[in-house]
């Protein structure tokens, strides 16, 4: 050492600027992200009620790594048991029908009852830059500070399957997490009614009374789905009108035929800005979970929906499966020409096709 | 020889009985049905109109003989060149609504101006002991006996899938043996409707005015798959019954949004017993064909519809084959079970038993 100091005179080399945030800091932070919660103490939170591991597992069902899914499988699994203690409702409208509205309305309604209420959203088409509704927490002020609720917005994804999927495991999640009040949102884009119908207990149509035939532009077959209908707006000057598109409804809903559940589906007026009706609607739901809670409807139609879920998941799959399939992409483009020209048959080409695969 | 001559007396053996029959003639029957007519010959006199051989094609389409079956590919394959030229008509309504009545009457104004009209019907219900309403055809005394008229009853099958195909095939067939209309009746079972909508140029519900809300009882969707509503037995004292009818009809078809073959669907009145409003339906018939040929709607759904057979072929035989494996029926039963007991979820499920397929 002693052969360096050749003078008094010492000159240390330069040093860097000094960090802006500890090394240390930023290395444990690291190391908490590498640490995975693991699946028993996730599962041991959910049912604690912790929103916050609740949205953590919600988070890992809708990530596309297949890691993160394994583990969502593993957290759902454990899970089960202490699901399916609630009422699923399904919640649709179009857009300018008040849904949020109605929602805020309802669901602070049901906290102060003691409920605990999870909002969730079937909405295909929403992504980051499109937002769901319930992305427009905005409309949802009291909701979103009430510690007994939790609202997610959909989970973004190409297709219906793929986000009604998710969001059947987050209704699984919510419910061991205590949450006794399901409301299941959508938009009514497509076939995203179908999907809800298909996992709720209970599907509530908002209407609004309308100037003029009230059947109007309603979906081929939400009707029939609808276990009521509650004409929203029900105030002020819009009040006669929407009395008026009760009757007409009633008349409608009794054109159909009497549902398996026995149920006979009601039209109510409501109006969620002034909280009116709101409780009325609620002491209908109650009615109906009783009627079919004693008729054995209520469990056989979850059984349904489950039996349901299982033959559309595994159909879906088969057809992925064959269609994405890059020689019958090409073959099928040839076959559909062929059949253009009038060379085959649909059915000839469908067993061409369908030789080609095994 | 001679040797064998022991007496001038000769006992000869006893004869059998004298044949019924003579077995040159039956060997002669027996060596004719062996002789299948062959492929080229059963073509030929297709496209010639021979009704004899177009029976006979059918039968084949028909069969369950996988033989049989290759050689109806090989004729239909032969005939498509000459298919297609041909206005395909499907008809429907509930029993009592005057079907075969109608088709009657209709049938035989159109042979009257010059038409060849065959009637096919696609009744997933019917089978040799139930029959269908075109087995019934005392109904339709003079069609029946009009050589450019040819009736073929439904074939029975076990699947809808498996009758809409026959039919198809057999619209082909027909229309290389030169008929140019093509009518194809459905008594409305299930989703049989739906399939004929899909095989039809124009859709024809037929109805009767009646009592009370005329939209009573119409099955969901059918108002949206008609062209044309015709309501029939417009005469007597129900005349005034069916204007109103019409009236109410033609409101109601207007609520939905224009098709895309821009063709406002049009509600008649007409006496299929009186021969009456019949020609006027033809009339909208042709008007209709003119719009769709002229703005190239009339062939780019005939191309749709055959994508639509390939698809649906192809999807039905994918899910067939996976749920009648036995291996997945067993194991599906006990995915059931556990999904019921809570313990597995319908697309964890769904994953295992895809997984087992391969």
């Amino acid at each position: 050492m002693a052969k360096f100091k050749k003078s008094a005179l010492k000159e240390n080399d330069g040093i860097s600027a000094p960090e802006t945030t500890s090394i240390a800091a930023i290395s444990k932070i690291k190391e908490k992200r590498r640490q995975k919660k693991s699946t028993s103490d996730l599962v041991k939170a959910i049912l604690n009620g912790n929103i916050t591991a609740l949205s953590q597992a919600i988070t890992l069902v809708e990530s596309k790594n297949s890691e993160h899914l394994e583990q969502a499988n593993a957290i759902i699994k454990a899970c089960l048991p202490h699901a399916n203690k609630s009422v699923r409702i399904g919640i649709t409208g179009v857009p300018g029908v008040g849904k949020s509205t109605f929602i805020e309305s309802f669901g602070s309604y049901l906290t102060n009852i003691g409920k605990k209420v999870a909002v969730l959203a079937v909405d295909p088409s929403s992504s980051i830059t499109k937002g769901s509704i319930l992305g427009d927490k905005t409309r949802m002020e009291d909701l979103v500070k009430d510690k007994n609720a939790f609202i997610r917005p959909s989970p973004s994804g190409t297709s219906l399957g793929g986000v009604a999927r998710k969001t059947r495991e987050s209704i699984i999640l919510c419910e061991a997490a205590g949450f006794d009040t399901i409301i299941i949102e959508t938009v009514g884009v497509g076939q995203s009614e179908t999907a809800v119908h298909s996992m709720v207990d209970f599907f509530l149509l908002l209407k609004l009374a309308g100037a003029g035939d009230e059947l109007q532009g309603i979906k081929r077959g939400i009707i029939e789905m609808a276990d009521a209908i509650a004409i929203n707006k029900a105030d002020g000057k819009n009040l006669k009108q929407a009395k008026l598109a009760k009757v007409e409804f009633n008349r409608a809903l009794h054109l159909y035929p009497v549902k398996t559940s026995n149920w006979q589906p009601k039209v109510m007026t409501c109006s969620a800005i002034e909280n009116e009706g709101i409780e009325a609607i609620y002491s209908m739901i109650l009615e109906y979970k009783k009627l079919t809670i004693d008729n054995n409807y209520f469990y056989s139609k979850r059984n349904q929906q489950n039996k349901f879920w299982l033959i559309q998941t595994i159909e879906e799959q088969l057809k992925n499966d064959f269609f994405t399939n890059s020689k019958i992409k090409i073959e099928l483009e040839q076959q559909l020409e062929l059949i253009e020209n009038n060379k085959t048959t649909p059915f000839v080409a469908a067993e061409y096709l369908l030789g080609l695969k095994t």
